[in-house]
């Protein structure tokens, strides 16, 4: 039985369906989908699904997409490039209920639900000595599912991987409703098309993913860090690029500049840094050799130059992380009456760390900015923060016009325009020069798995011409 | 201008393109086509080109699809389910010659032909420190093009991981001719669909490569081996789960069952084997905890009985692998009269992996044959080749139900048909049964990808029912 009153009437079919999970359409929940961690305002959405099942999902899809009604799917929230939000209305499916965990910790793997948190992933692991390893900085909200659609890593990718590196096996609907396995809960396998590392990475276009098998690893014996100072960000970025290309397989390895450990100490009265550029280097190892390592790791920094090395112990690592993981409200609190225009997240060849660094510092001079700078430096990843007065539309403009000129020049220098966080909204008009011919490949494979367009539309890819 | 006469009549087309390259009509050359190192044998091809060029393999593909000549991509030949057997006619379309080279040692990365020969790769990195690391038994003859065609790994994928897990970019030829490139020369990237992705394991089904950027490592400093002997295949296999699931991360782990290291003593006169089932354990490290990890090694051993332990140093540790990757050839020439019937070639989880290596044995006395047993047990991966007379239709047949009843135990037990070899033409048929619903999914990325199904045809997917 359709009504026909109120904004949410096209989708009123969802009361049909017998779900485990509820169906919503007052406005004050609908309203709360239109934005996620960034500043991209999607459309609010006629209904919001939450589902209690792979069932649901299958069902809300199936009926969806005979009637050629958008689905965006959506578990943390937690997105920066407005990769979950809704832009052409219809159906909001949030899968941050399926928050199933079984572990196999003789497999060194897991199950879990879409809806499963990272940090509380890890927090049932340590109980087995493991660890789901890509290290994000917003773990406390941010879901697998989340993390599988925009293959998101952090600070422990330069050692671990990406998502995509522990992913074996997911469960996907697809856009008509049908289950699939896609992978199995192995360490490698060569039987057909990988077609779980065409869904990871596809931000909920291709398919809804409800379950994912993840690999795991140890959780290291040992861990010994150090926070070392530079007299300025060139030397901290060659001091980089020397440990990665010396073959230094760091646990983490991030970059901070002068301007983000300001903004880092004022957060927290008991932030630990120095203010000025700045390498937070971590090392794992099971056995003593870690000193080894760490010594090697510290005559770099002295060839580049470091100020001051303040090395830490396994006690007080978890601190300094914390205060780290903070830089995002950091830098939001830092001027009241301003705010973060966007994050930036480019890659490049780790040879060319030091120039991306110097190109962000340079534009953002020219534009007349206030930029701060972190990065997952190691991987060669770079974010950027432009803060403005979002009443001043010209201000705004400029910084957008920052994200343009840096993510040009990443893809220059042989990167790419996303490193972690996706294309969503925000990083689709770079996919051309990006991909240039392999985007029509993207395009036909998009209209193959998902032909009636529902599946998260106006994401990743630009229109087609 | 086509010409009527000969077996080619259909490919004599290829005469009037422009290619830096050489065609081929002879039947002479053809024959050298139709098997690989595998027991299939496929058609006789109506001609052969040796392809000089990125843009050969462009007009051949273009000029093949216009006219839906069957184009099946070859280039190292050794493949062990005949993967790059033609068996549709058509036009092999030979790699082999592109060989450049272009290392970029301060990116950790390296981007070659698909012609360039494993060992041939990593003998030229050797001079950076570096190393291509899936680790190989057919690095003498194995390509990358093929490599990648097929996800290829071997001795060092368990601590370094598969060719997907190093492929950053490729070079790839679609079946209409476009040139397009998948994926950038970064570390990692959330930008799109990953369509490396999707060709690394596809078998030339997708598209033809021509170029690849791998990811390196660094050689490592410090390399320790140990050969361990247990009294029986399961306590070897059980240490094996154990060490695993203890998060030890060897640079190898190997199993070598009893009639294997008969076979490789029998083979070469200095093979360093003890005749019982055996482990051979290799650490990898840049400091002196090496020592360390192998006394946790060797701990684990003890638990489950070993009954010798021989350590191997740096300088005699390439011998005991030169020996270990003669297997295939040892194998061959352990029964002067009898043949390998076929190489198996599953994963199972980790700590399954007693029960499979039990499977095999079980199954090969209840069917009567001689199957000796290798695998790198870390990964739990196992490879079983059963001898038979070729002239015995019968026995043959045993084999192959061998192959079956493993196959499908191990798909039971949550592992894969084939952990490194491909599909090829031997495992089409347990592709439904391990990859379920998803199998339509890769049949519709097919049809898209290779409207006309020129691009080697019978391979990878079961037909369409």
């Amino acid at each position: 039985m359709a009504h026909e009153t109120g904004s949410g009437s096209a989708c009123r079919f969802l009361e049909e369906l017998s779900l485990d999970g509820q169906v919503r359409f007052e406005e004050s929940v609908r309203k709360r989908y239109v934005s996620d961690e960034s500043a991209h305002v999607g459309r609010l959405p006629e209904a919001v699904v939450w589902a209690a099942s792979t069932d649901d999902v299958s069902a809300v899809l199936a009926a969806a997409n005979d009637r050629g009604i958008p689905v965006t799917p959506w578990s943390g929230g937690s997105g920066l490039e407005g990769n979950a939000v809704p832009v052409d209305g219809g159906i909001v499916l949030n899968t941050a209920e399926l928050t199933d965990i079984s572990v196999s910790p003789a497999d060194m793997q897991a199950t879990v639900g879409a809806g499963v948190v990272y940090d509380d992933l890890n927090d049932e692991l340590a109980a087995y000595g493991l660890r789901f390893a890509p290290g994000i900085s917003s773990g406390e909200v941010a879901t697998m599912g989340g993390m599988v659609a925009t293959n998101a890593s952090g600070f422990n990718a330069v050692r671990y991987g990406e998502t995509r590196d522990h992913v074996r096996r997911l469960e996907v609907v697809t856009a008509d409703g049908r289950v699939v396995e896609c992978g199995r809960g192995v360490v490698k396998t060569s039987a057909g098309y990988s077609l779980k590392d065409l869904l990871v990475g596809s931000e909920g276009t291709l398919g809804v993913v409800t379950e994912v098998t993840v690999g795991l690893v140890g959780i290291p014996e040992h861990r010994r860090a150090a926070l070392v100072t530079f007299p300025d960000r060139e030397s901290a970025s060659r001091a980089v690029a020397d440990a990665i290309g010396s073959a230094l397989v760091p646990g983490a390895l991030e970059f901070i500049d002068e301007l983000s450990t300001k903004m880092l100490n004022a957060y927290r009265d008991d932030a630990p840094f120095t203010e000025q550029p700045t390498l937070l280097i971590e090392l794992h190892a099971n056995n003593d050799g870690i000193e080894e390592d760490l010594s090697f790791a510290k005559a770099i920094c002295e060839d580049h130059g470091m100020t001051t090395w303040e090395a830490a112990g396994q006690e007080n690592i978890d601190e300094i992380w914390q205060a780290r993981r903070d830089k995002l409200f950091a830098t939001r609190s830092y001027r009241e009456e301003w705010e973060i225009a966007l994050v930036g997240d480019v890659v490049v060849p780790i040879s060319s760390y030091p120039e991306i660094v110097g190109a962000v510092k340079e534009i953002s001079d020219d534009l007349d900015l206030v930029t701060s700078c972190v990065g997952h430096a190691g991987d060669g990843n770079l974010h950027f923060t432009p803060l403005v007065d979002p009443d001043d539309e010209e201000m705004v403009e400029r910084a957008h016009e920052l994200n343009e000129r840096v993510v040009t020049r990443a893809i220059e220098l042989g990167g790419t325009a996303t490193g972690e966080h996706g294309v969503g909204i925000g990083k689709r008009k770079f996919m051309a020069d990006e991909h240039g011919a392999a985007l029509e490949l993207m395009q036909s494979v998009k209209e193959t798995m998902d032909p009636n367009g529902i599946l998260n539309p106006g994401k990743v890819l630009p229109e087609r011409e």
